[in-house]
């Protein structure tokens, strides 16, 4: 939670066991502190144990009362009550973004430029490889860049240095094509919190070499998977998809390039709605407030 | 607003001036009354006169209060105070629509089928027509059909016979590709109770013979549109579009043939939102809750 | 081969190893004999053994040579110098076609209707199945049924019967969600001759429930994947794959629902492009020439 | 027509009026002349002066002969006999583009980027603008940027200043969100060698503010196209279109920055289809050979 919301917008995730009250709940609460509510998603699950996610963007009507007031009587108020897992966020967060990759360049380049542009509400603070071959890249942002070479040898201790670097400085790591698998050991520092783009539809071609796979399996649409990275590899929650119709003509480098179209955008959606507080994990799959 | 809602879920729908409190105001009542809350969604416009639009479906905890009593509660307690326009509708409905086709098939058999294998929660009541083709579509399927033939001399009196066989027995007219225009005199009967497929991408193409418009403009892409009809031709609410990639290759018949593909489609999920109330319109445009 | 063309355009399609003068030769001997070429497509595949594919659409400037003549001299004198697999047949050929079914209607009622308008040129002669559900259906339409129940015991004694029921009389089978495995003595008499479809976006997705899998998954697309059926289960060669966005909302319901429209499109196309001899087999892939 | 291929592929584009023998011809001269055919379309128009149009890429399997003797000997030998239009690239050409732009960097540097990585085989010569904010743009990739300021009065030197700036030095100009409308003098410097994208779909919101337009008409789905500028403003053949949903939630900026998507994506594929010979112009519309 950030603490100074000035103009901004504030955000409010919440999610809980589903049960008769708890939307009336938030909004009568929300409605008696001044809240003019500007976008609010909401949705439950089905099934033995159903649980409640929701989503309020809103804005003061009051100004006298700080939105971080609002938002810590509402944890003493409302969420413990409930028994709700909640986190409020404002508009003016500018959460800091960690990219690791090794060789390709488009997603880099294209988140770098997003943040720089403002079309992404984020600070890249740090790009981080195994290779040298992103570096004038990062540097043509002016993002700090470093490389930590890996081998099987130096694997776990290259990334305790990787994650004494980030320690505390981030707020999400992107893996932007970055070929190497991190260890749970990473991953527990940052759970829900790391995003990979993989670059075939999901679950199909998980593994090595999907463009090759699917050029192998003859398939007439390739896609891009973003997801949040979990142990087991390439199976953690899908925040998005997307896809593009490919012909006999399309060999595994066409399917490259074509997919590089898909990999970009579709990571770029995900770190957008991640930054945004729109992806709230339902256990291994996500609920998006787009 | 129907009366026996049985087991089924009840949809409350509202639109009125954006205001503090009109969020609350609606959960506290269906809290109070025992709504146990599905789904909803809810939509701010911007702008000087701000609207909210608001759809809710639940069913009741309590199943000592009828369905219909907690409406009418509603309506009482918490619309009139808000200025609402309001409606409820319960799953079970079944709303009646009139079919009114000319020549082409497609959206006809397309929409008769899924009502009778009950994708389409809906009784199609008549299939009415100016022409005699329909007739055999229409009997496979035990609807009733009517001819009507229409000449410029024959046309008011015509749509005054529709009217009258009409008259208190539908509350959705489908206008499945039928070649005649409708008089204000009709739309007036029907206000929001109209809906239209056009065969383009509107509003490209509006007007006669969309997809020999396409051919000769050389689009690479071509579309369909489900809008309710007004008195400005191809100009109402849009509902929902999809388009089609097409090449240099396809003439006017490929267009054609392509084309019904997204006619049905589009028209299938236009009346499908509609019929569930998920279709709210806001001036010239619509808000759907999917 | 069909031998009575008439009017119709003849389609010729080849394939061999690639290597130079084959284009040429081909197109030489039709300029001889007459043709004027409506349509033509070509591809070759890299790799050590490149392999040529192609199809040409065409009709005969000079009526008087009979089309039957021009393909079997083209077999004398083209096709054997090369080592050509090839095939002619005429725009006016309607293939005669077997649906196999179980228990849903949608792929069987969209086929039906389109061999009844005439967008499929082919002849639906049956509909085999191993339930009674659809014989309401196939009778609608005067296409004869029959109901072949299938046991553990009974399996092989069944298939037996179908064959013989198909026996010379049909030119392609189509498994339209035909709920039990063939055998690969049924595949071996038709082979590139039986299509399935399958509802999931293949790789993804395969065997049993795919639907259910994807609920299970999270994924944010569904597909439906039309393929030659091969004796790896859902593993033949791919003619054709769509798409469709859903949401979490999406349950396994929905995803049936959503998918019977992916379901039937795609596998109309797949039909549609096999009747025109648009599908050229290259060992477990396929060139669709569109 | 470029003079030196090396061991680059060569592709021969033709368009002529269509008649029999005019296939045969064109690859038994290539045969004859030792080419390896590697792709080849073609595509026939109906009507009453029905066209042909071609497109051969191969290598010469005798490497004795220089391509462009083969070249000049098809004109002589093939071309002039058949009426065609016709022209020979090779795949080592770079042609020298010149990029026009105003305000908006995202297709600028889309553009500047698949040139440097490659992607697209082509030289960015210059960006040429009536602003200074793309400047620093341009400098991070080491391309020529001049800004030639245009008002009412001196919009006509300007764009003499502009053409004699590229005189000799442009294979194709690029209308990257270039704000001035250029004057058919220009344009006749240029033909079918300027490709402008058009934030919309064509011929939906042809003219001014598109998104605005978008967002007033209450459309369900957004555009891009990319064309060749004509005189008639946003009339001309269409070469790439795409489209991307949308809902009533999404407003102007919301528009505008989903479009940024579509525009970059569209005017690339079209940039390269040009580059690589892909694109033949039958009057208003386009031959795209993909």
């Amino acid at each position: 939670m950030s603490d100074s919301p000035g103009e901004a917008t504030t955000r409010l995730r919440v999610q809980c066991p589903d049960r008769p009250g708890v939307v009336s709940a938030v909004f009568d609460y929300l409605y008696r502190h001044g809240a003019n509510i500007l976008q609010a998603d909401q949705h439950s699950t089905s099934g033995e144990h159903p649980r409640f996610f929701l989503r309020v963007e809103y804005d003061l009507v009051n100004g006298n009362v700080p939105a971080a007031e609002v938002a810590t009587g509402f944890g003493d108020e409302v969420a413990r009550r409930y028994d709700m897992e909640w986190s409020v966020s404002y508009s003016s967060d500018r959460p800091r973004i960690a990219i690791l990759g090794t060789r390709e360049p488009n997603c880099v380049l294209d988140l770098l430029w997003r943040a720089r542009t403002g079309e992404l509400t984020a600070e890249i603070v740090t790009v981080l490889s195994n290779r040298e071959i992103l570096r004038p890249l990062a540097d043509r942002f002016d993002v700090p860049f470093e490389c930590l070479p890996v081998t099987r040898e130096t694997k776990v201790e290259q990334e305790k240095q990787m994650l004494e670097r980030l320690q505390g400085r981030v707020d999400l790591v992107v893996l932007a094509r970055y070929m190497q698998i991190l260890t749970p050991t990473f991953l527990d520092e940052y759970p829900e919190k790391v995003i990979n783009i993989h670059h075939s539809f999901l679950p199909a071609f998980a593994g090595a070499d999907p463009y090759g796979q699917a050029e192998q399996r003859g398939v007439k649409i390739i896609g891009a998977t973003a997801h949040y990275a979990t142990e087991d590899l390439d199976a953690g929650p899908i925040i998005e998809q997307d896809v593009l119709r490919v012909t006999h003509r399309d060999k595994r480098p066409d399917l490259i390039r074509l997919g590089r179209e898909l990999e970009r955008v579709v990571l770029a959606r995900a770190v957008r709605w991640h930054v945004e507080d729109r992806v709230l994990v339902d256990d291994n799959k996500t609920v998006v407030f787009q």
